[in-house]
């Protein structure tokens, strides 16, 4: 058996270039009602999520990613003890948000149960049995309906979501609209977190500067951040937003040891300055772009 | 999703050229004692089943692979009552052996218990329950082994094994000592076939060729033929042989039905004329082919 | 550097199944009015003509395609004195038919001229100097309505187009309609032949048998085969159509040894029954086509 | 013509995991006396320059890699006035050496003079007529004899070169004995920087880590950053090292306008911060290191 002969996942990362990944197991296929969803294992990654076609995450990087999402908006706010949740059914941002002593209570809303079980079942590595965390309260509804009409508020909203793609399931929680509604439902002092897609240099980062742009015009502050996540292949965007003047803790380490109950694996104070400094390429993309998602005219990822 | 993004199967078919096929499901993917097997599911193909990242036989081609290996040899024999299957785990050669009505015992050897177990459960359109049938008896040793220790007799010996491949389990049932061990378990009259690889004009040929040229020098008669099955991508080769002075009905149609319990889906008169008038350029490296497979020099497939 | 990193040139099939061939140089890229036109090289088939990602014809094995495209229709006439050739680019059919004895005039007429310069200058191999006989004539316009204003007559008409693809060149070629026009250009006992697409078991076969049908409806007689060239990877389609009563030779070999000036290298008396003995599926796929290209319902190949 | 037919370059970035481009062209493919080049152009990176099957700098992004080489040793030098360049073919390192007004001299070795040639002709944005420069002097021999050799002594060493491949041809410029060959050669307050391969998490990093540990053997103090390169894939890493009290300026944006004569498009003050403040993970790696290169045991990438 030579070294191309065998089990392949290939995956489109933008037009005309593709990622060909060997793997051992096809642990899952099938579809929701929602969305194609698969779960391969490989050598290189350990298990992956994929949704639509699209690597979610891996059992090898997804602290990289989660710890990336969760823990700035988590320190960079005093006190959070209730944390809302859009997406994110693999439980690894679930886990990590739990992981902060000061949360009382987690609402997470992922539109598709299905996706949440079979997570449960073939990703246990992903969310260590943070589904089963008394704390939290998983509904499976629409996260923008939900928030429309519930009378509660939340320190923390994090976004995880996938991308903002034509016909897909999410585009309309990257919206202004959007946006308005779920910071009528933040805490004084709150901060609402995304992922934002990709912010590389060659392909697709108007994801990350609209998703940044939108923000801006709805909250005071806005911060943009990127990391190298491996499995994505490409640079990842986030952006947080609030009203309030908050900073990350100058020491995130000492932070993160009196606030969390458990040790970090990826994020720390130096990680911090590399992410939250921009190469120029991103700050010059994010200064110029002037479009505003909005529920009539969304910027779609291509 | 797009066109690339997915899971697919890729596999060398020789030196610089490799198929790709989308897959749907891998049902299976595992090693035994032997060798590798996966069994995958595709639109193009159904269910296939792949040793050592070597396609075997395809849920919607078997038939026309298993019915060129058994029928030309089952039906040029007068009255085949004893057969002898060499490898075969897959169960299709025996249900088109076992469909001839003057046949009583069938003995089967595949060494690989495991393949004939999974290909019991996962494919069931191959063997279509022939395993079932109380003339056979199957046994999971060598088959060379078996044949020298027996004391019976066959009048038609079918080999269904894997390529002649270096450090393969197979190279040794190709061989001109094997085949004098084969010889002196046919019963008068009896006939020996084998499947025989590649018979292609760009590559690899020499596996088809080298088997006709050693079965010559034990039988008196040796007749090689071809056919294209699509899960293979090249022509494929068989060669049978014989002491006996045989000939293929002229009316192949006529035999088929009056000697078989079912009707054959490919192989037929006309298709017999195709198969057996090989091209040109087959038959000349057949002429010039002077190797002999032999216990310590065989010709490897590369 | 490994099994996988380098150039390769990477075809669909049909659906969900591609070819992927390492190639040593890409020799020209480009567009002509009509069409995109590559010339890889590679280590498997030497140099191969591409015309909008199809594989036409490769060193190794165009003269199996182009063998089998002339000379049956050739021998089968009794003596060809005037040929016409639609399409045919590389210069391997011209070749042919130039090589019979009997041929006064060849008029070839390839739409794409720059093609034809392009074969001329990087194909050598295939047209073996054939464009400057000075039995040629060569146009460069659309062969349909250049028959229906010429009015020469021939002995044999040979199309060796691009398939019948929506939206292609070609699909007029293919019609009832052009048959009409054609046969009106036919001395008596003419022969028209046509390549006719793909002839295999698992997709796409359509084409090869609406052709048969709709030939079938213009001329007397149709006669279809099939060959295996190895650039295509599935079998391949031919049909000839005439009025007569004509029959090949049955020495094949003696009557092109006679009318020939040169060996051919692939087809001979066997061969030719390899070639018209066509598998039991593609008689029945035959039997049961009834649809008819016409120009304002062709039957696209997909 | 689908999603999947045409041109690719495929390239393995290590064990399972590959890369697919779509190629437009392929300007250029050969074997030099010393390694196989390859010039591709592609929508994604333009033009690519591929050594050994490697990609080694892409029109669209080579200036992230060459301005993170360069910039950083030479603006921690307060005036670097000679500058020796080891590999560097494609002249991108050069360019960016000479854009510095303090330079007054730069001795470049290239082994492979085709490798120069043919960069000079089909990489002119990389270049940009750098080699035309006067105040060059270029040579084709291996930098390491030529260093045990010259009288001359030089500010700012860069050493630009393929990566430490077993059997290739640069492992010798990465170990212990060359760095204190080239130490010898630097002026007082020099600086010696080197690309270090990747620095990701998945795989490979070793290279990066005993680079850096074997110039800490060597040098008082080394400075290991990375950056993400979108043709490498994954994160890339360098190192400088000097037996100077050297420190970055604070501001780099000032210090870059005063001395370079040209605008940097990539590195500035910011994105130096992201680049030098690397991920926890690869800190760790670093700490972890106790390998050295040496002539007799170098770590080979793999």
């Amino acid at each position: 058996m030579d070294e191309i002969t065998g089990k392949w996942y290939l995956e489109t990362v933008f037009p005309d270039l593709a990622i060909m990944l060997r793997v051992q197991e096809v642990l899952y296929s099938g579809r929701t009602k929602y969305q194609a969803i698969e779960v391969v294992e490989s050598e290189v990654f350990g298990r992956s999520l994929v949704l639509d076609g699209k690597t979610q995450s891996t059992e090898k990087d997804e602290h990289i990613y989660h710890e990336s999402l969760v823990h700035p908006a988590m320190l960079m706010h005093p006190n959070p003890r209730t944390v809302f949740i859009g997406g994110g059914g693999e439980g690894g941002t679930l886990r990590e948000a739990l992981a902060h002593r000061s949360v009382e209570r987690v609402t997470m809303l992922d539109l598709d149960e299905e996706v949440v079980d079979l997570c449960r079942h073939y990703l246990p590595q992903h969310h260590q049995g943070s589904f089963d965390d008394p704390r939290l309260e998983l509904l499976h509804q629409d996260a923008r309906a939900y928030l429309e009409e519930c009378d509660q508020t939340f320190d923390v909203m994090i976004m995880d979501l996938v991308d903002p793609l034509e016909g897909g399931t999410a585009y309309l929680l990257y919206t202004e609209e959007y946006y308005r509604i779920a910071k009528s439902k933040l805490n004084p002092g709150g901060v609402l977190v995304t992922q934002s897609g990709p912010s590389g240099l060659l392909a697709l980062e108007e994801c990350f500067t609209t998703i940044h742009n939108t923000l801006k015009g709805v909250f005071k502050h806005a911060v943009p951040w990127q990391v190298h996540v491996p499995a994505f292949h490409i640079p990842w965007g986030f952006n947080l937003a609030t009203d309030a003047q908050l900073e990350a803790p100058s020491d995130i380490d000492a932070a993160a040891s009196q606030r969390l109950n458990k040790a970090l694996r990826f994020y720390d104070t130096e990680t911090h300055a590399a992410m939250f400094n921009l190469p120029r390429y991103m700050r010059e993309s994010i200064a110029e772009e002037n479009r505003v998602n909005r529920d009539d005219s969304p910027v779609f990822m291509v």
